[in-house]
Parts: C-alpha cells; sequence; structure tokens
C-alpha cells in the first residue's frame, strides 16, 4: 500500500518494474539504469538539451506533415521545452557509457517527455495511451537518426565555446608578440644555444599555430552542420515522408538557431563518424600544439636561480606543501595534462569508430561521452592558461640579453664570412676555454672590432640577412 | 556585515580570499578551485579516503617520533577518520585534472582536516594558529610522497573490486564451459567456415584468457604495496627523519588494513611512475581480451534470422525505439565501449608517465584521474557483463549440428587420406555444385561410407588425431 | 699500403674516420652510420630525391645571389641532377631513426653531392677544398630548412600517388553501387536483423565515405606546398639574403615541379610541425574507414556455408595450407592491416610532434619515417584492394532477397500502422514461433494481404516514405 | 623456348604462374607476392630461420609418428637446415604485411624447403610428385600453429639480444650511480629549483627502473616458451595426433636450444595473442621510461651556456650543418625517437590483436612485424645509448654546487626549524630581493651561523632527517 504511493508499475514486454512516482522517465530508462551502470557520469547536458530540440523540431513536423494530433503534439513540444531548459535534467539518469548504440538515451528522451506531455493533456505519468514514447515521441525517428543529430547539436553548442576560447587566447598571444617584440633572447635547439631569436618572434610562432589549429577546429565542426534527421532505422527512410525529413531539418535550424540542413545521403550520414574522427582529431593536434607550448614556457621559466629564467609566469598558489616560496608553473601542467587527455579521448575515438558495423555504429555513447569531454576540458583549459598564466607572462629582458651575448652559438653569424671549418675551431676554444666568440675572433685577427660590431648586431642576428657579403665563397 | 556571517578571511602570501563558513576546505583550496574548472568531476571517493588514511598515519608517526604535539596530533587522528568516513567529501572540492602535481589535492586534504582539527580542539575554522595545514598536517610530508602514496592505496582498495569481479566472471565462464562441452560447431578462421570445435572449447578459451588477465592485473596491484612515504619533495627524505618514515608506513598499514611496505629507495619512488602505466597495460590488455570476447558473442548471437545465430544473449531492453521486437546485444557492446575507455585512458597515462621529468613526475592527477576510472569501468563492466549477458547464455544445438553436417570445412580431415591437392579438388566441386563432401567423396569412390563415419565423426574432429593413418605419406 | 687504395682518411674536429674510396659520402655520414644502427632501412628514395632538388635549387640561388662562385655552383647542381635521378642511392647509407633533427640525412646529402661535384671539377673525392659539404653546398642553409623542406617535396611527391589510387578506388565503388542498385538485402544494426537495403546504397556509402578521406588528404597535402627555405637554424634566416629566400623558393618549384612557396613566417615554419600531425590524422581517419569498410566486406562474405553470405570476394590465393579449397578475405585483411600500421604511426607522428622544443622539433626523422611509410602502404593497400577484391565484388542475389523475406525486421514498415506496442508483439510471436510477419498479420486480421503487399514492396522499403498514411496517431 | 629455360610453370587451383627456374620458392608464394606489394620490407630474418626450425621438428616428429616418408623426411630435414642457416633467405620473397593470418609466410617455406629437398632427392624444382608443400612438408601443421610457433622462437631468439643489452645498460648506470655519489645538485619539481640531490641518487633512480624494466620484459619473454604446435586450424588438433604434437615440441625444443614446451590447452593458444600484447607493453612501459630518462639527460646538458649544463655527454658528431661547433645530445633524442617507434608499434600491436575473431586472429603478420621490430630497435637504440652516451657522461661538480648554494630551495630545510609560514616569507624575500636564504636568516635573527652551517650541510639534506629538532610543533 505504501508503496503504491511511492511507485507506478511500467510494463514491457519483458515484464514489470516500479517507477518512483515523481519520475518523469519510465521503464526503459530503468532497465537502462540497471543494465548500464559504468561510469556514474551522466549523460552531458547539452546533449541533453539537443535531445529536446530534436523531439521538438520531429514532432512539429509529424503535425505538419499530418500524421501526429495536434493536441498530442503540441504537447509534446511544451515538455520538450522544459527539457531545452535544463529544468528535467534529473531525470536523464542513464549512464553516460552504455550498451545499445545510445537507444537508452533516446528512450530516455521519449519517455521523459511523453510523461511531462501527459501531464499537460491532465494526465498522469505512465498513461501512455495518452502520449507514447515511442508512438508519437519517438515518430518517424530511430535512435539512429535522432541521437546522432542531437550530438551534433551539442558539438555545435559546445564548438561555440571552444572557438570564442581560442580566439582570445590568439588575441591574448598577439599582444604578447608585440610587446615582447624588442626583447632578444638565445634561440635553442636540441636544449643547446643556437643563434638569437626575439621573444616576440616566438610567441608570434604560437599565435600563427594555434590560429592553423582554429581553422581546423572551424572547418571540422562545419560538419556537424549536416544531419541525418530522417534516416530513421538504417538511413533508407523507412517510415518517414519526405516531406516529414525536410520539415524536420527545417524546423530543428529554427529551433536551435544553428544552420543545420540534412545530410545528401543518409545511409551514408547514419553508418559512417567521420565526422567524430575529423572532430576529434583536429582537438588532437591542437592539444599537441598547446603541450609543445606548455612546455616552452616550463622550460622559458624555469628556475628562479638553476634555470633558463628567461620569463615569469604569474604566480598562482602555493607550489608546494612543504617547500616554503616555491612557485611553480601550474597552469601551464594543467594545459599539459588536459592535452594528454584529449590525446586519449582521440584514442577511444579512433577504436569506437573502426568498430562500427555495417549499417549502423552502435559505439555512439563512448564516442559522444569522449568527443564531448574533449571539448569541455579543452574549452576550460584554455581559457584559464590565457587568463591565469599568458595574459600575465613578464619577460626577464635584462637576463636574457646577457645570456645572448655571452653565448658561443652567435658563432653562426661569423660562418660566412670564414668558412663552417675555421668558424667551427672558434666555437670550440670559445666553449673550452670560457672566453667569448668576440675576443677569440679579435685576438686572432680574423675580424675587426669594427666588422664584428656589424655581424654581431643582436637584432640584426634575428632577421633574415648577412651582415656583409664581400666575399664569394669558392673563388 | 552580511557577509561576515557568510564567509571567513583567510590570507596567503599571495593575499586574501573569502571562504564560506561553513566550509573546511581554506584558501589554498579555493586558489585551486578557481585555477583548475577543468573536468567537473571531484577526485575520487576512494582517493579522499585514502588522503585522510595517510594523513592520520602521518599525524600518528610524528607523535610517535615526538615532534607533534599530543593534543593537536590527536585531534588531527580523529579529524582524519572524519574524511575516511566519507562525512567530509563535500569538502573536497577541487577538480580531478589541476596543474602542480596534485598539491592543490593535498592541500585541501590538508585544510579540511586542520578545521576539522581545529574544531575538535574548540577552535573555529581558519585559527590556523591552533591547527595549521602545512606546519601540523602536512608534516614531514609533501605532496609528492602523500599523494603518490594515497594513490597506491585507492588503487589497492578499488583493484580489490575489480579482482574480485573477475574471478567471478571467470568462474561464469567456466560453467559455460561446462555446459557446452558437448555442442558441436562449426570453427571459423577469417570468417570463413573452417572445421568443427565445441562451444565448449571457445569458452574454456575465454575462461583461461581471463585467468591470464587475472594474474596480470595481480602482479601488477602488487606494485602498489610498496609506498614512497617519508620521501618528502624529491625522494631524499629531507625534513623525514628515519624513524618516522619507519613509523608512518607501519601506521598506514595497520589502519588500511593493506600490507604495504616503504619503497626500497625513495628517490626512484618518488620520480617514476612505471607501477602505474604497469597497471594500465595490464588492465589495456584484458580491455582488448574482454573486446575480443565481446565481439565473438555478437557473432555467435548475430541474426536471428539472417545471422549465425548460433547461441542467445539473454534480452536486457528494448533493442529499438523504431523496430519493434529487435533485440540488441547490449551488455557485449558496453563491454566493447568500457574496452575502448581504458584503452584510451592507457593512452593517457602513457604520455603523462613519459611526462616525468628529474625528481617529480607533475601530471599525477591525470594519470590517476585515468587510472582509477580504469579500474572502475572495468569493474562496473564486467559485473554486468556476468550477470546480464554471460550466465544466461543459450546455445542454439540444433542449429550448430546442422551448420556442421552442412559444411565443406570437414573436408580437411580427409585431406591426410587422400592428400591435399585432391582433397582441395572436391572441396571446390563441393562448393560450386553445393552438394556435401561425403557425398561426392562415395560418388567418386575416394573413400567408402564406413571410412567417412569413422573420419567425420564430429566429436572425434574436435579432438587432437587422425581417425586412421594407413598411408605412409610419400611411398 | 694496401688500405691506401681501398679508403681515404678524412678528418673532422673530434678526429679521422677512413672512408672506402669508392664512397661519396664523407666522415660526417661514417660518424652517423656508427652512432644510429637502429632500424637497418635507410631513408627513404623520395626524401634523397626530394633532398637533390632542395640542393639543386639553393646552389642556383646562392649563385644569382653572388656570393657563391659559378664554376663550384653548377658543379653542385649536375651532382644535385645525379641525386636526382637516384644514381646516388647506394651513398645515403644513415638510418631512418637517428638523433640531431636529420643533421646526418643533411650531412649525407651535402657529402655526396660535394664529392661528385669534386669529380665534375676533375678533382678526387674528399678535396672538400674544391668542394666543401657545408660551405658550398649547404650555404645559407641549415638541417633545420632544408630537411623539412625536402620531406614537403617527398609528400607531395608520394601523395600523388596516394591521391590518384585513391581516386580510382572511389570510381570502383561508384561502378558497384550502380551494379548492385537493385540487390535488395537484409540491413543489419548491432549485427541484428533491421530492415531492407540496397546493396548499391552501401557500396555508396563507402563511395562518399572515402571521397570525403580525399578531400581530407588533398587538404592537409596543400599545407606542404608551403617551405621554410631560407630559415635556417631556428627560422630567423640569419645567414641567408632575402633576395637568396625569394629565389631558392622559385628555383626549387620550378624544379620540382611542384607549385611550392615560402611559408609566411618562418619561426613558426621551422618549430611547428603540425602540417605532418594533420596529414597524419587525414591518413589515420581513413584508414578507420577503410578498415570499417575490410570488416564489412569480410562479415557479408562470411560464409560460404556457415556465415552471411551475402558477397563472393574474387578469390586470390589457397586460404590454407591445411584446408583444402578454403578461400580467405586475404586483400579485405591486408587492407585491415595497412590500417593498423597507418594508425600505429599516426601514434609515434603524435608523440613525435608533441616533443618539440622552443625553436625546433628534433625529431624530424622518427616523423618523416612514419610519414612517409603512411603513404607508402596506403597507396599500394589501395590499389590492390581495389583491383583484386572491389572491382571483382559479385552479389548472391537470390540468397539477399531470401534473406529479406523470411526476415522480422521487416515489422518495422508496419510499425507505423499499427503502433509500436502492438508491432512489438507480432515480433516476438513471428521470432519465438518461427513463422513470417505476414502470415500472423494476416491471420489476426491486422492488416488485409493487399495492405502487406503495399507496406512490404522490398524496394519500397530502401527509401524514405510510409506506405500508407491512414491514421494519425493520437486520434 | 628461350622462357623455357628461365622459368617453370606451376598449376594449383586458380590457374598457372610462370616462376623464376632458380627460384626455390613455388606458385603460392608467387601469388602472395602479386596480391600483397605493401612495405616492400621482406620478412624478419629471425622469422625465417624459426620457421626453419619449425619444419624441421614437423618433419622429424612426423617420421616418429609413422606417417611421412623416411627418405623424404630426411630430405625436408637437410631443406630446413639451409632455411635455418639463412642461406636461402633471398627465397622469401613475400611481404612483412600480408594478409590472410601469414598462410603465405608459411606457404613460402613449405614451397622453399619442398624444392630445396626435391633436389636433395635428386629431383628438379617444382617436381612436387616427388616432395609436396602441403602433403609433406606442411604435414600435420596448420599456418594457425606453424608461424605462431615460429613467431614465439623468433621473439625468444631477439629478446636475448635486447635483455643482454638492457644488463649492460643497468651496470653502465650503476657505474654511473657509484662516480657521481658524492656529485651534489640542485633537485627539481616542475623545473622549478627545488632541495638539494645527488646526482648518483638520479642514476641510482634510472638503474632501479630499467631493473624492473629488465624484469617485465623477462616475465612477457617467458610466455613465447609455451608454442601450440599441434593445434593445426583451430585449436583442436585435427589431423594430428597426440604423440607427434609431443614429438614436434621435443624436437623443436632440442633443435633450437630454447626450452620450449607445448600450451596447456591448443585452442587458447590458437586464438589469443595476449603474449604478443603483454611483451609490446613490457616495451612500451620501457620505452616511456627511456625517454623520461633521455630527456632527463637532455635537460641536464642542456647550454652549454644558456642551459642547466649540469652533465657534459660524450660529442659524437658535428651538431650542425650551419652552427660550427655546436654539439647536440643526439644519442639521446635517437633515444627518444626509438622510443616513439616501439609506442607506435604498440599501438597498432594493440589493434590489431583486437581484431582477434572467433577461432583465429588473422593478423598475425602486422603484429609480428611491428613486435619484433621493436625489439630490434629497443636493442640496437640501447646499446648506442650505452656505449655513445651513458659511459662517457662527465658531471660539472663546481657548477652543480654552485647552484646548491645560491639556491632558494634549500629553505625546505628550514621549514621544520621555524614553520611553513615563516619560511614561505624569507624564501619570497630571498627571490625577490636576489639575496640568500642564509643571509636574511641571519640578519633576521631567525637561526644562528652555527644553526645554519648544521641545518643546510649539503650532503646532509640529500638523506633523510631533520638536522635537528629542538621543537615539537603545537605547543
Amino acid at each position: 500500500m505504501a508503496n503504491e504511493a511511492l511507485f507506478r508499475v511500467e510494463k514491457d514486454l519483458m515484464g514489470e518494474k516500479e517507477i518512483p512516482v515523481s519520475a518523469y522517465y519510465g521503464i526503459q530508462t530503468v532497465r537502462a539504469k540497471e543494465n548500464f551502470p559504468i561510469t556514474g557520469y551522466p549523460i552531458h547536458e547539452e546533449l541533453i538539451r539537443s535531445l529536446g530540440y530534436v523531439k521538438k523540431a520531429a514532432a512539429k513536423a509529424n503535425m505538419e506533415v499530418g500524421v501526429l494530433n495536434k493536441r498530442i503534439g503540441e504537447a509534446i513540444m511544451k515538455a520538450s521545452d522544459d527539457v531545452i531548459s535544463g529544468s528535467l535534467n534529473e531525470h536523464f539518469i542513464v549512464d553516460s557509457i552504455q550498451g545499445g548504440a545510445g537507444t537508452s538515451m533516446n528512450m530516455n528522451a521519449n519517455e521523459v517527455i511523453a510523461n511531462r506531455a501527459i501531464e499537460y493533456l491532465g494526465g498522469k505519468k505512465g498513461d501512455y495511451l495518452k502520449v507514447s514514447p515511442n508512438t508519437h515521441v519517438n515518430m518517424a525517428q530511430s535512435t539512429n537518426d535522432a541521437l546522432p543529430t542531437a550530438i551534433h547539436l551539442a558539438g555545435l553548442f559546445l564548438s561555440d565555446g571552444l572557438i570564442e576560447e581560442l580566439e582570445m587566447l590568439i588575441e591574448s598571444l598577439a599582444k604578447k608578440e608585440e610587446e615582447f617584440d624588442s626583447v632578444i633572447k638565445m634561440g635553442r635547439t636540441h636544449l643547446q644555444d643556437a643563434v638569437p631569436i626575439r621573444l616576440g618572434q616566438e610567441f608570434g610562432s604560437y599565435r600563427r599555430l594555434l590560429n592553423r589549429d582554429l581553422k581546423r577546429i572551424q572547418r571540422s565542426v562545419d560538419q556537424l552542420y549536416e544531419v541525418n534527421m530522417g534516416a530513421t532505422a538504417v538511413g533508407t527512410g523507412l517510415n518517414a515522408m519526405p516531406e516529414y525529413i525536410e520539415a524536420v531539418t527545417k524546423n530543428l535550424a529554427e529551433m536551435s538557431g544553428m544552420p543545420i540542413h540534412g545530410a545528401e545521403n543518409l545511409v551514408d550520414a547514419t553508418q559512417n563518424t567521420d565526422s567524430y574522427t575529423q572532430l576529434s582529431s583536429a582537438m588532437k593536434i591542437m592539444a599537441i600544439n598547446l603541450s609543445k607550448m606548455a612546455n616552452d614556457l616550463r622550460l622559458m621559466s624555469s628556475g628562479p636561480r638553476t634555470g633558463f629564467n628567461e620569463i615569469n609566469l604569474p604566480p598562482r598558489q602555493a607550489g608546494s606543501s612543504i617547500m616554503p616560496g616555491k612557485v611553480n608553473p601550474v597552469m601551464c601542467e594543467v594545459v599539459n595534462q588536459v592535452s594528454f587527455q584529449v590525446i586519449g579521448n582521440d584514442q577511444t575515438i579512433s577504436l569506437a569508430s573502426e568498430a562500427g558495423q555495417l549499417e549502423l555504429n552502435v559505439m555512439g555513447p563512448v564516442l559522444v561521452f569522449n568527443l564531448l569531454q574533449s571539448f569541455t576540458v579543452l574549452r576550460n583549459g584554455i581559457r584559464v592558461f590565457r587568463e591565469y598564466a599568458v595574459d600575465g607572462i613578464e619577460a626577464n629582458t635584462e637576463r636574457n640579453r646577457e645570456m645572448v651575448e655571452n653565448s658561443v652559438g652567435i658563432i653562426t653569424a661569423i660562418n660566412p664570412h670564414v668558412g663552417y671549418e675555421t668558424a667551427a675551431r672558434i666555437a670550440k676554444e670559445a666553449i673550452q676555454s670560457g672566453r667569448s666568440v668576440r675576443e677569440i675572433c679579435i685576438e686572432r685577427g680574423i675580424l675587426s672590432e669594427e666588422e664584428l660590431d656589424r655581424i654581431l648586431d643582436p637584432v640584426e642576428m634575428t632577421n633574415p640577412g648577412i651582415a656583409a657579403k664581400e666575399l664569394i665563397f669558392g673563388e
């Protein structure tokens, strides 16, 4: 008796289940919850919201083509709005990783919307004769088109944030490029002293790199605008009328504000997941690049006394629980870790994509879990990296200049004037004796002070050109 | 004024922060929360619990060696017990992915315990003169030993569950091995008909494979028993007295019930992360094996009418939102996805491990996030796979027998009696004509009915041996 | 004495080495050979050829800007032509994997060209006063611009072949798409019977997928047109005059026939390797797709008697050394393996790319080894896959039709007419009883024969639409 | 006519092929050569040699159990000896990557041995009535047992070399550990100055790490001793008599000198490839560790003037074609690249292993290609790393000492004496003012000179302990 107050009973072909009376989900959701207690992570909020849009667009289209009763259709649309608003998120209880190609995510959405719609029609949850999760909410849809479409939409919502953050980081790097344009420092290859470079040139290099990443991301995101609504089970569009297919896509674009359009070929769009692998690859490439950049900043800021000490990163927190006063490059380190996470996610996505079979890739849930996580951690990571690290970087201009002046690497500029072999001998002597290249050149009468001033001008060395070309080699 | 009621103010060398009065964490935690809003996932509960044990063991050891005041030490121990119980979990607010080698996780634990201890001593949260997070709670510790030790402990706690589930799955497979011992079916190589095999032999093969995985996991878990408590900052044990090092490890073993012991060399144990990569590799190998097994089951259960249809998996939920009556191998599919997740996590772990530098690997947070997730999803995935799939598998014995009898692959048993070339010609004819191998052999007078009965006995064909060996080849 | 006839002695700052008199390489090459006996694989022929172009273009440019003596420069150009022709390949003896950012590859080229040029000037190999490998052949170059430029060129040469083969495969798939347009077969999701599809639709899906891969490859290859000649050591162009930079790129484009141009920013182009990771990612995505397609073909051709048996692949070789008459899908299997190789190569490339530091990525050799191998095995694999598998695929039309007619999955088409729940009950009964869906519908009076003819028309089921829509659901 | 002199014609069920008269391979090899022109790399020499042992052991066993004519069997054994000797290597022409689970490798061996045996019996190549590749050479074998067995054997041969080199590297590290035991240097965490450590401790850490790698490799290699000879097609042993199975394994152990034994369960051993994934994982873990170690050495040797400059690596070759006198850590860089290659190979191996289906994993060729390559490049890389880098490392003792003395990190040792907060303030002031910690402590009267001498003793700081413990914290 008490139980009746707390639970309603739902039935399907496999039997009965008790459902909490307050729950908008139904028996299929409960089965899925039981079957897949894997990660403990619910599905991404943007995916829930996107499912709301898909169901709303479908209901409207089904009414438009005259196969769905208006009263029911309108109730479904209102219920979908509740899903879109996020107010029913707690009723999406299925796990992020689940078998069945995401059928359970779709069923969860169908049931929540059906029960909410039933209430709008004055019924009680569970009274599926009023609104059926499958017959009405899922009308003319399959998980195999509704879910991929929602994934595309969620990707688009998230990519907006990522792209915005990336653009702001690029702008910050551009500012540093300008700010550090006249800071001469030692360039290094193989971590060995090479030839001078300007710190601004280094930041310019980061900026350009990330700008290409931005384009790769944008180009990959573009693929998401193409959705497979209307494909139904295997892409042939069985049970979906052509008029519906057109209408649902148009509705979805209008409702979501995203300029999506129907895929040219629905069989292709249903079974292939290359839009996910391309996106993930673009994020992976960016992760590789970000990690390299973070490593550079950690190298340049190493020290303060026993490292390179070329730049200072803004201190963000006490660096050690035991070493007082220690400040660590924590914002760079978190970028490294975000990068590793994204690269690992790409691995999972690659495996899942390769596992597609025939008309469908059933690994959708793990695909979307990793894809949306990559979007999220990259966006978040980039934001704090910019705000708490890049924007506050300072150059140790004086130390940088000293290191250039003391270096042996500047011998390279002398190379065209004396030939590789002679230059190599001078360099070797400088390294062994601890003396400067300039000193040895003068002592040996190899070049005059005046010549050396011209050849070893630090700024000149950071631009193309030979300080003088009086000799033609080989004569 | 109102604000004062809601917040207290804490200070460090970088400035001030407002802390909610109800919060047990302090300023370092708040800084970390601000710096690292990356995944939204809090640190794993087992890791929080393990940090509790570490802090408790250290407090006791510090009292034992006489450097920590008893009253304070005991308060720290009581506060640590609260952490162990899980009742303070909500005060562990730092993100799973964070820069700084996990300093923030350690600081979060130090602050929560300090504030709880302060309360036990009758003070108010924030009154760190009573109990200091760093000077007292973190006494003789560094993040670089406290956190890895806690990670080891968390790994041990989680591995217990994984190993238990794995053992139960192996037992289930053993039952199926026995149950299906007499089910003759067609063996396939290259997905092409090969020679007969017994279904029980296939399950025996899975059992043995997982048994090796079990051993790999166990052997890898064994490494976790070795902890680096006492290493402090870089493994040299600076600020940690030898007596303390001995005591803290002993205390930790007693308190946690895990037979941990101190690492032979603390420098090594502090900078190297091969215990994590080995564990992750063992889980990755198991994931590969589980995925292959799940694929096999999906192949064998393909159909029902247009596939192999050799076995039936227990139906667990409606398979499709559009195709009524469809039942999918969802429990196998979730195993595939768990496997892909674990393999992806191994990628992240590998990258993070390779990124260690000199005395420390600062990528600990992303390492432990992925490592503990692999433990968790594998354990959960294996459990439902066993319970909802393996235990309920049924064989379609009749159909399996028919397929063996109709196959051409049985020609292989005839091979030793007639030579490869003759056998190949018979096989080709059988395939092209649709007739049976037996029929052709008799018609051509190649072998008698009696000989064929002996040679083609289905059970015999699944064991070593040649049905008769009247001929020596080459004479 | 005898030794003198066989060897010449060369010297550098580290000491002396004996060089075979017949060898065009010199002391730096010998040092590298000794230092790096890693894979046993020499550098890729296309890379040697490309280095020839780079050295030739540089010599001409250096003459044009007046820093290189004409007689020497022309001898270098002639010697470079010999390298381009491939006739000196055996003198490129350094290993594919080597430390030093490929300095040894560049030095090997410099030495071979110098010694050949010396001969053209009437000298004897080793007489570097006549032509110096570093001062003359490497004039105004660094390994850090010469090698990446050569890698870009080699990539362009190889990509031509890959793209051509890919286009031919797409064409072959298009033919099969047309040929199989009317072959109705059972579509499968989750390896379970779903709804009918046309075999031509499946091949159309492969064609479209590969067409996107083609575009991804082309777009990635486009990045290779941008080269960093003139960057010299760190991208600042030290020792390279602006006029030279312009000239060398123009020369290289003319000589190689590839429309290459100078990078907009040489610092960026020298330290970043995202053009490689993007290319490798594009190939990885294609590999994933090819592997999925190969798996599909292996599934569809499984059998002949105990599998799907929907299509026949052309037999290419005896499939078994023990099972006579067995024919395996070997051409698909080799595509899977090529794919795995390419995906593994992408892993190496990703790691190597992330390992760049500051002004240079020193992991160039392992990057280019894997990148060029991916090009090669994909091109070769695609060619034989098309020629020996795809072009000869035949459909088992009759068997495909039978499977559709016997299937339960066609219940989906009935769904819109009776509702999901009723349809599910019919499906369940059909599966359990072994009877057909049509039979049960008629017996129960659910639909008339006439209605069923219309609804279950196999061709209609493979296109969008509902066979009839007399009902509005919900009324 | 002329053709007849150059070619013989062989036939199989698919048709005829011309074979060069000098070739020991036959028609199946030619078909495979045509089908798989993928990498251009022949199969590994150790694999050819191992196939020779397998065929020899099988021939002997078949004679012993009385199914193979002695004259033929002995000829096969002699021919197998030729294969073992390597003298027929050029007749193994099939590509490393091939479809068909390695059937072509096995067939290539069968044909070469058959034709050589025919010659020993006085016949002419191609006269397979004398000795048949399948009926006689392959008697009681399948590719599915002969090839995996040969792979195990090849792995064992190669692992000997790897283990030997690894042991020598460990020994070299032990010498450096001892040599540098008294070299005090700055320990770094997060690349930031931490607390002192001894250079010997760092090398000890590397030694211990590699020692664990050695054990992981050895334990993984142990699995190779278990072979599946006698499994034939699917592991059931069809066509292989139990006496034969025992004999062939015993023969193989004796002939190869490797203590191999038969697998406990042949079905398991035939379809599962976890011995490969475990080996590859062990090598991957070692690769990760080697790469970290190589990175450390590159960091420590960075400079000479603008880097850490703590150690010197032996110069091995001119480091730059443009920067005279530059010497790069090329031996470390090659270790990084070898590591990336091995990690990439592990990726391929993982994918190939996961792709096993039912009774067989047909991806054997790409598995073994990558596995044996990993063995090879690791062995070679480790050898030159030891010989040309580790053995010659020198410490810049003086510079190391200076850096310790100037560092702020030593404040950590003061921490237990003054508390974390006070120590943090001193550290901050030291960093900002450029003054020494000692100086500030004295000036402020925080500690006496005497106390500081004791607390800041550099050697003491590298061992566990607190210099004094007069205070109990919290009183």
